[in-house]
């Protein structure tokens, strides 16, 4: 047996593959306006959620089929499979795996992925395991920027908002480290700011970052913002989140400050931490990226299922 | 882009519209008998339920798939969906129409289907909203009527039950004042009453009806008897709900009094209100109807996809 | 209407039945190495679960998939479809195969499948009925061991463990009489030991077989070790518990006394009761059977599609 292409984390992804991976996804925007292949016809995709995420999910599902391929699927798996009967994750995933072609999995466990695919006989892509990765998130967000802007390099980048817990956040980080000149700045409340590994990977791989708190300021010099939206469980008191929720709020006002060609983008969704108001604006790019998030899939699926 | 074909409510039926939705679900009776066709294999319909409702679903995705399609569904939106984390429906639908080329929605809130179509890219099917309501349900009822006596106009209708909360009763009254000489004759328990801005639209439309509490003097003289489910959260105790719900029962007894062609239809589930008794009798429609629902939601998948 | 193929339970079965399944089961092998097969592309087939679980509704998936059929599915049943408005399983069955071709379904009611499938238009197949059957789990238990052996006569054949609420030991059982010089051991903790009537009809049958609690003595001459799982709830206390699944485990220890060729199954899941340090071991055969039920399953629906 080949070795197989497991999608579990950003830092397994060099720049080649990342040029491929977005060439393949500009190709995957043709083939969906074509009507979609029936190249996968013969395909089983199976979508295992241990925690429902329907957006993710159906994102992933619609890749498949427009791929021409089949999904079986669960977005419950941890309230209602065997998983309450005692059962490890790696039976589940030993049986599940003879069953299907792909398996994409969301999980509540950091590492959940990986020890999934260490007994899996078919491809894994990591959808997200609990505060660690979401690679094909990140894949996307980066997609949006080198198709909108032309280049990734020489970008300057704010991330803004739960920088602790946003773990879209920590693998947009581990990838721009593919890229030349990348400065990236971070802004945050003061108990959610990025976390010292992400630093620590920035700076092996000499990539320029500052931790800020004047939003207004960077407005002018970034040329993409990354909005992430605040959990109100990681403060102690309502009073605390409303202090922190609305201190780097994207609105109309904000807009004056930005570059003509800047970009906003929010991994979605949202709560507030971006004004509807700033929809109709051309540097609002949000919901193409949403929608490109299933040429990216479709890319991934296809390098996982031919690799 | 062209104006989308939605399917929100049954007051944006004319006379034409239904005739051509009939002919074609007549047409698609025979599609199924042959095994279905390819024609909408490259599409892909998604099943957006924010309250569960396995048989509606069912029915909209077998439909779907009869005619090739794909599905990707989710039976709990509510719960589970980002929903929870405080998105709008908006943003919802925003992207979810990115991932498909139609969407199949049941809300718990009047005007969810409406507020989804203004903003998305695909057409949107209402599949219930709250007490609002259920277009397709009220077409196949009326496409049962169609089917079985030849025409519509002309016949007398009794609607049993729950008047007032009960959806499919209010979008078939709207749907019937599209046909001539209908008469309707509501009958319900006291509380539930039919409500006056559906009295309002009859009188609007000069569509003829009463209000009675005589079942058995109607049985005489109706054509079609569409009996209700009645709910007992709308009573105040078990002792008022036992009263309301066993009034208007169609049993074996009542059936002597019933014209030998008359029709006896429900929306099921049903909980009492039809004695399974009553099942043999060949005016005993419901199951029919239920069937319907597959070839007419066929004809109105297909209205959306092509026009 | 000629007579529809119900698979309920494992009485049904003679020998050439069983035979010819596992002859089509082991062409199912063939046909999913090759990439599936486009023969039922215009069957849909719903799973009706009114108990989740994942792994059974994966493996029907999957088998109808790889026939290239359709699925329309619901996982909690119980929970959201009508069900909960009071309606009848009867009434539900005969709404939802109008929708579909084949209807496979888990019910937590002994005897809700042949409830089904008296009233169903299409062919029903009882995925597990509460403590009643679990037929086709049986089925692939059983291809499983004549795969692995290339026979099942003479073969001695010892059931581990819940013996009282294992519905698949009981349908495995009633599969076993279809061979000759089999000898079954009962090995179970004292409060879910084998059922009288389980005995009944082995005797009647005259099967031999014998109850005994020394699982060393019969590893020495057993063929097959059926190992199932104990559940926590049949137990009065966590202490007794804890005794009960404790007694007869598993490990690289008993594996000493079992003979070289020996093969080892479990339903799965597991919690326990078969340590992963036996995973390794060639005799270790449930992830290869649960691998079988994928194959075994496809023979199913087929025989039921075309019968």
């Amino acid at each position: 047996m080949n070795a197989l292409y497991h999608v579990l984390g950003a830092k397994q992804f060099d720049r080649i593959t990342l040029d491929q991976l977005f060439l393949s996804a500009q190709e995957m925007e043709l083939v969906v306006r074509h009507g979609g292949t029936g190249r996968f016809s013969t395909k089983i995709m199976s979508t295992l959620f241990f925690e429902a995420s329907t957006r993710t999910r159906f994102s992933f599902e619609s890749a498949m089929h427009r791929l021409g391929g089949r999904v079986i699927g669960t977005e419950n798996a941890s309230q209602f499979s065997s998983t309450i009967k005692g059962e490890t994750l790696e039976d589940t995933i030993r049986i599940i795996s003879g069953y299907s072609d792909l398996i994409v999995m969301r999980h509540t466990d950091v590492g959940a992925a990986k020890r999934a695919a260490a007994v899996s006989s078919v491809p894994v892509i990591n959808a997200g395991d609990g505060s660690g990765e979401h690679p094909t998130q990140a894949l996307l967000d980066l997609y949006t920027i080198q198709k909108e802007f032309g280049r990734i390099d020489g970008l300057h980048i704010a991330m803004i908002g739960d920088l602790t817990y946003g773990r879209t956040v920590h693998s947009l980080s581990y990838l721009l480290a593919n890229y030349s000149d990348i400065h990236i700045y971070f802004i945050a409340p003061d108990n959610v700011v990025i976390p010292e590994s992400v630093k620590q990977y920035l700076d092996e791989k000499n990539v320029s970052y500052q931790e800020t708190t004047d939003l207004v300021e960077v407005a002018k010099s970034a040329d993409v913002f990354y909005q992430t939206r605040i959990q109100k469980e990681r403060f102690t008191s309502q009073d605390e989140y409303n202090k922190a929720a609305g201190k780097y709020i994207i609105d109309r006002q904000l807009l004056e400050h930005m570059k003509e060609n800047a970009m906003i983008l929010h991994p979605l969704p949202r709560a507030g931490e971006i004004d509807p108001e700033v929809d109709m604006d051309p540097r609002a790019a949000y919901f193409r990226q949403a929608q490109n998030g299933l040429y990216l899939r479709m890319a991934v699926i296809e390098k996982c299922l031919v690799d």
